[in-house]
């Protein structure tokens, strides 16, 4: 299909009244102009502003910023007037890589209206109306889309208003030569580091430090230089403003699609299909003299959650370079003292911001000539441990529910909580920055993101050192443990996203000297190189040199107390995977309600034990195997008494061994290994190395593994039951609240369950019979407190759940291996080709991530289903790492599992993902 | 529980009437006595029994050999007079180790009942009752089972009756001789080669060369010796003969799970649950002198299936005499000569039988003093060729109907069908013995069974050498490809099992003399010596030197004849897998209706061809791997066309390339073939290994293959649908019938179907535009020739079968992967444990050879039922292993499948399972 054919298709296809809806007016200069010019909010969603849903629909359609605006105009908040292109035209847009006509004309209509309101004409050699074209989608993606400011100039305008306006002259072609750089870098693609030089040379030429002391005449030259650079480089740097505002837009909508912007979306798990709203907005200028500025601030601070006004700003200056990070920008209490009255407005507008919207918001505002502006409103962009203080103090004012509360964190948030901190030390900081994300890490510095993603691929942990970070960074920040930067304030890119992602931040650490070129930074008369180890405190702003030892986050009372709301919430309780009484103990203190799978093969590979548990694989006649099984029964038992113990009066659920035995042997070519072993295990290195070979396997995942051991080596599973029965009586006997649940693995008929539990259940009574015949309490609670379950985690298992559940208790599923076997992926070499079927949307994510529900969440569903017709009191639990995935634990929730597990530190995810999965259901 | 409470509790479970119908006195000695004294056939159930459904319900409860003892005595042919222990009491006995009370009580009366009958007296000193106990299940396990002779004896009552009958003195220690053996050996456990000894060195004592020589005192002097040694054995050899009997019931009942029985019945599929019956009847003597004698007769010849009285004879012999092979028999013809009345009575039975029986009897008699008793008749054991020959000509008789015709051919006679021949050879055969079982092989002699286990083991073909065979052999003589003995004739322990079992056999091959202790045999001069090769031809009974060419069976017009009516019958189509022409071109000639699966990549593995595709494998670059593609096309094009000449008119389903890529490069171990490689492919050693290495895979099974392949390598396919469109543009253009289907392997997500359909059909389009575009009847007619289809081999797949159906012509389930999958199984590593499960009754059969119907078939049912459900003309299929599986293919059938696929030398097999199938349906 031709493009002139296929934009008739679409101008067809795009009614007028859509064009009506997707190019909006937003807001006028006054309130009433407010309310008379938005055509959009005329028809009838005025009054639904005020409601989340509303607010929802409209960030849906407008953006964020532009819902922003619609919400402020309707405060009566100060903005500049703007108007909107829908998110809807971004999709139209980027299948057909043109505006259409209709459209155009209805943006120039648009603009005609801001004329009309502000008494400007877009053009104009005297009086010209200046805008900013923004992009804006549903959810904050900062820095990751492309803006471009002070459109509407050209050269022969700005000389004429430099000629008639001679006290704004340097204003005039500062703002001009912003537009040039701009517009040049994001819609004809010239690199930024050809202007940088340009302004660098003339810097130097004119023997000024800062851009703010070049005078009107070098900045004019400065415009001059940079458009024959454009030239040069065989692009058009468009007098026409029209043509700066059409392409301006198109190039707002495809940045939708940028490198940086797809892979954030990846990150953050935003779907490809939103688009990005346009939203034109006037100019106002705090560059325009000293009484005026810009600057970001936060109604709440964002690091620590203390409840304070918290931010930066800059005099004569505009809004990029607070963000940018090129000048380090002002605490906002000095504004108090540089510009009072606009001060106290903001201050009162900040109050009445997060009445409304009651969350802390994040605020970018300009002063032009004394007067205040609010140019955007946003939740904040703040550290886990700020956003659950900010939650719980939006409770404790009873501004919102615990329900509302609990909504507002995210799982990144929590994952971020659980970030380890430094351990006290008498090290001396090399240097202190701001604390603008907190956490400790250490790593090798690396000082592109080139080197970043280099070293991460070599599993080697990396620190991000840069002046300053742009959007082109982000997926070497995404690869390292914390990022360092030595311009910048807590509001610049590094900071934001730093925040955003859970990195260990510090920014703005002006003592460090970084030399991008030379790969090297240098401080305190130190010289740091790339791959040298530092470590940062982003709680303190600290910087260290080398590796220094972190401990755990401990949970401050603030946390607990929102975790207990979640629960409340929940109906699912959460299990932890855990292994060792340690396990046990951190999985409790995290909030685990009880142990969903404690491996009991993880209990044999200490030193000592996996030798005798080698003895026993590499032993023959069944005598010996019986005696070598029962030397390893008492590590169990005493490891089992431990974690029964800690897990009091909650269930802890026992696997029995499951890995295939060649997992405890080393392999065949590791040659001094098996010599080592042999001598160790007095064997023949011949014979050693016979066994190993006899146990290779072709594909182990479906191998001689699970409860097929327990079959052919049913020494091994009776030593484990032994251990657990007497472990049982023990606690009992010592008054404990023991809840003991036995589970088979790799289950995959039902004659082969019978066949083991007849023979476990055996070897277990004549167990407690021989050591508690004496103890009547223990015989009369130990049946109570034990329980006998299955994984299911083979498709066969979940055909023939029917079968098994009259035989069982509880089904416990084993979705790693159900997700391997059901879609035949290998999690070992799925590598080759997952990431490809993710990227082409085959997958909507890894399916070891997040359970493929269309295919194994069937298979899942139909044995819940039949299960539990067979058995009403099946318990139905989840142990795979799906268990910690709040997306499949939505999944669990609504087929109604009785618990889920997962591993200690993805608990509280869980908790809250547990909590979040009711609240949908009662929607 | 003590033994005494369970047989009390046994007692109380087995009710009176239970006994009454589990003791049943079958066959008086006359006619009049034969109907009035059988109490089990007075309840109604006497019209019944010329019923097959009736005789069918006879042998379940009184085992095949009662069973044929009524009918006979129905029919009025003589029988000597016998009672019947039920299967019933088998499984009683083998789980509480005794007989009850009851039971004993019942047979002793049913004992009394002969005693009256026959007006003699068991135990007798003047006029004893001699009773032989026979074991007999359901369907005949020739020789697996114990039989003692000639019970009711002892040292006292020989004596007297010696010497009051002193012209049968010789003829009753002779019995007592053979009872003190039989019985010892049986029910004691004393070896035979104790007695065997003691007759030797009686023999060279007597300077005598047969048994039949020795003197009354002699055998005196042989019965003391045996009684002797069985006493230094600390055995009781016991004097009464109650005492016998019942000892001896017992052991029959226990002789059903002798290894070897267990072993038999694993073979032939038997189940281990039927039991065997105890029939007790009085002792006719081949063995009382000259004019008596004994033999084995066939109503038809049951090696060439020609039309004729077949069968051997001794006289003064007992049964055992023939079968056990010890002294070479007479042919029946002789018979005539030696007792013409008991020869022509013998005639006129057969013919009676046989017109009631309706198909060939196999007939054990014995002649007493002239007098010929019939002591059982049953269905003829024969070769496959014979089976179907017998069937044929029953059919043309118009005695029995062509599905009746079917149900007599099993499945493994159908397998003998199909064994190879011996080319025309201008060798001199070495020996020639008789031909029992036909067909040719070659392989190492063995001289015993464990020898054969340990060649077939090491992967060598094995000829198992005896002098005879005994049931002790029958785990050798399965894994033989044949078996040689020197004794024995046509209906030999030997020749019986090895016709039964499809093995080439040749018996009583006097002129080798075989030395099983020194392990070599000689003929002609010739030593042979364990190890060496020789051929047997089954079909002539010679034997060669060293290994000849065999070639494939043709089928006879008969057979042919045989399959079109099974055909017929059957509503399921059988389909082949098969990869080149040849296969094609064979698969047709075994009566496949088209292919149900080739695979592609067998065409690669020609030398010059996996050159080709190795450098595929290694390129890089995208534009490279197009023309190393494209280099393969052709190669592909030309098979496909030849294979759609050969199948012009029926279905060929190409599946696209399946196997990880790894399959085709060498192994990384093998460093000389990876250097080899490198020079041929022009590329470095470090490179080649480095992608060996690439594409290992720690579970190929769950790995990079299937259409995964596809996705990721697409210029692999799209070749392969380039050579498909052409191939099938080129057969419309020589105007043939094509009718070709596409099959995408592995699919898991309905997502990767859609996918992978739109761009294999958009290449399918464009090379059957850019190709036959000029040809109008091509153009017409190819869509029409075309079907699109996938594979279900895994669950997910079953699991979205509703998605995926809508996209597709037809479903066909590759069973092996399923299995493999879905019961996490792989097959190169199940070995370790699968035979376990097997034994343990986990599985009833290794479930990649018969479909785990329990949990795999439910996913197949699912599947089948949500895929017609989205798609009503889907046609389902499978071209898994299980598509020429008896048992699975009545799942498939059941299941409504449209076709079945699998090799070509399981056609005919899966042609006779499809019309049993259907006749299965009809009942």
């Amino acid at each position: 299909m031709t493009s002139r054919k296929a934009t008739k298709k679409f101008v067809k296809r795009i009614s007028k009244s859509k064009v009506n809806r997707a190019v909006v007016p937003l807001v006028g200069r006054n309130k009433a102009d407010s309310v008379s010019t938005i055509g959009y909010l005329c028809r009838g969603v005025v009054n639904a502003v005020s409601l989340r849903g509303a607010m929802d629909d409209l960030k849906e359609r407008l953006g964020g910023k532009g819902a922003g605006l619609v919400a402020l105009a309707k405060l009566s908040v100060p903005v500049p007037p703007a108007f909107n292109l829908s998110t809807d035209l971004c999709q139209e847009y980027l299948l057909h890589h043109r505006l259409p006509k209709i459209v155009w004309d209805k943006t120039q209509l648009a603009v005609g209206g801001l004329e009309n309101n502000l008494k400007r004409k877009f053009g104009s050699e005297s009086n010209p109306l200046l805008v900013s074209v923004r992009s804006g989608a549903r959810v904050s993606m900062p820095g990751m889309m492309d803006t471009i400011l002070n459109l509407g100039l050209n050269t022969h305008t700005v000389e004429c208003l430099a000629r008639t306006q001679p006290d704004n002259a340097r204003f005039w072609w500062d703002c001009y030569r912003r537009l040039i750089h701009m517009f040049s870098s994001v819609v004809l693609g010239v690199e930024d580091r050809t202007f940088e030089s340009i302004l660098t040379d003339l810097r130097r030429r004119e023997m000024v430090k800062s851009d703010s002391e070049l005078s009107a005449s070098a900045l004019r030259d400065c415009c001059l230089s940079y458009l024959r650079a454009v030239s040069e480089e065989n692009r058009t740097f468009p007098q026409d403003p029209w043509e700066q505002l059409r392409l301006a837009i198109e190039a707002v909508f495809r940045s939708w699609n940028t490198d940086r912007a797809i892979h954030y979306r990846k990150l953050n798990r935003i779907s490809d299909d939103w688009g990005t709203a346009v939203t034109v907005q006037t100019m106002v200028f705090g560059n325009l003299n000293d009484r005026s500025g810009t600057g970001v601030v936060f109604t709440r601070n964002p690091s620590t959650g203390v409840k304070e006004i918290y931010g930066e700003y800059l005099l004569n200056a505009q809004g990029e370079d607070v963000v940018a990070g090129i000048r380090t920008p002002h605490p906002i209490k000095d504004m108090k003292g540089d510009l009072p009255k606009a001060y106290a407005q903001l201050v009162k507008i900040l109050t009445k911001l997060e009445q409304h919207f009651l969350d802390a918001q994040d605020v970018e505002f300009t002063i032009e000539n004394e007067k205040l502006y609010i140019l955007q409103t946003r939740t904040a962009k703040r550290s886990a441990a700020a956003a659950i203080e900010h939650a719980s103090q939006f409770v404790r004012e009873k501004k919102v529910t615990t329900k509302q509360a609990i909504q507002r964190i995210g799982y990144e948030q929590v994952k971020q909580l659980l970030h380890p901190s430094l351990k006290p030390t008498a090290e001396t900081p090399l240097v202190r920055g701001l604390p603008a994300s907190p956490g400790a890490c250490s790593g090798r510095i690396a000082f592109d993101p080139a080197t970043a993603l280099q070293y991460s691929r070599a599993q080697q942990k990396v620190i991000l050192v840069r002046r300053e970070t742009s959007p082109e960074d982000i997926m070497g920040m995404a690869v390292s443990e914390g990022i360092l930067t030595s311009t910048g304030g807590m509001t610049s890119h590094a900071a934001v996203v730093g925040r955003g992602m859970g990195k260990t931040c510090v920014v703005g650490c002006s003592d460090l000297v970084v030399d991008e070129a030379h790969r090297m930074a240098e401080a305190q008369g130190k010289v740091l190189r790339e791959g040298d180890f530092i470590t940062l405190n982003g709680t303190t702003g600290d910087v260290y040199l080398g590796e220094l030892p972190t401990e755990p986050v401990k949970w401050g009372k603030t946390a607990q107390n929102f975790f207990e709301w979640a629960d409340k919430i929940a109906t699912l309780p959460v299990l932890a995977n855990a292994d060792t009484p340690d396990q046990a103990a951190l999985a409790l203190e995290l909030g685990a309600q009880g142990i969903g799978l404690c491996r009991t093969e993880h209990m044999f590979f200490d030193r000592e034990r996996i030798q005798r548990f080698r003895l026993m694989i590499l032993s023959e006649s069944g005598k010996d195997l019986f005696q070598l099984a029962d030397a390893l029964k008492d590590y169990q038992r005493k490891d089992f008494v431990e974690i029964l113990k800690a897990m009091d009066g909650f269930p802890v659920t026992v696997r029995l061994l499951d890995p295939p035995l060649h997992e405890f042997l080393p392999k065949i070519e590791d040659h001094d290994e098996v010599a080592t072993l042999a001598t160790e295990l007095k064997t023949s290195i011949t014979k050693l190395e016979s066994r190993i070979r006899q146990l290779h396997e072709t594909n182990p995942m479906l191998g001689h593994r699970g409860c097929r051991l327990g079959m052919t080596f049913p020494e091994i599973y009776d030593m484990q039951i032994r251990a657990l029965a007497e472990s049982l009586g023990e606690r009992l006997l010592e008054g404990g609240k023991p809840m003991l649940k036995i589970m088979i693995p790799l289950i995959m008929s039902a004659a082969e369950l019978q066949l083991l539990l007849k023979r476990l259940k055996a070897v277990f009574n004549e167990t407690v019979a021989l050591k508690f015949s004496s103890h009547p309490k223990v015989m009369k609670s130990i049946a109570k407190s034990l329980r006998w379950g299955t994984m299911i985690e083979l498709p066969s298992a979940c055909a023939i759940a029917a079968e098994l559940a009259p035989h069982l208790d509880f089904f416990s599923f084993g979705t790693n291996d159900l997700t391997q076997t059901g879609l035949g992926i290998s999690r070992d070499d799925g590598g080759k080709f997952v990431p490809v079927y993710v990227e082409k949307g085959i997958f909507k994510r890894d399916p070891f991530e997040t359970l493929e529900v269309k295919s194994i969440g069937r298979l899942i569903e139909w044995a819940v289903k039949e299960g539990r017709q067979a058995n009403k009191s099946l318990e139905i639990g989840v142990c795979g790492e799906h268990g910690g995935d709040p997306e499949s634990i939505e999944f669990f929730r609504e087929l109604n599992f009785d618990t889920i597990s997962c591993s200690p530190f993805r608990v509280p995810m869980a908790r809250l993902a547990a909590a979040k999965a009711e609240l949908k259901l009662e929607k």
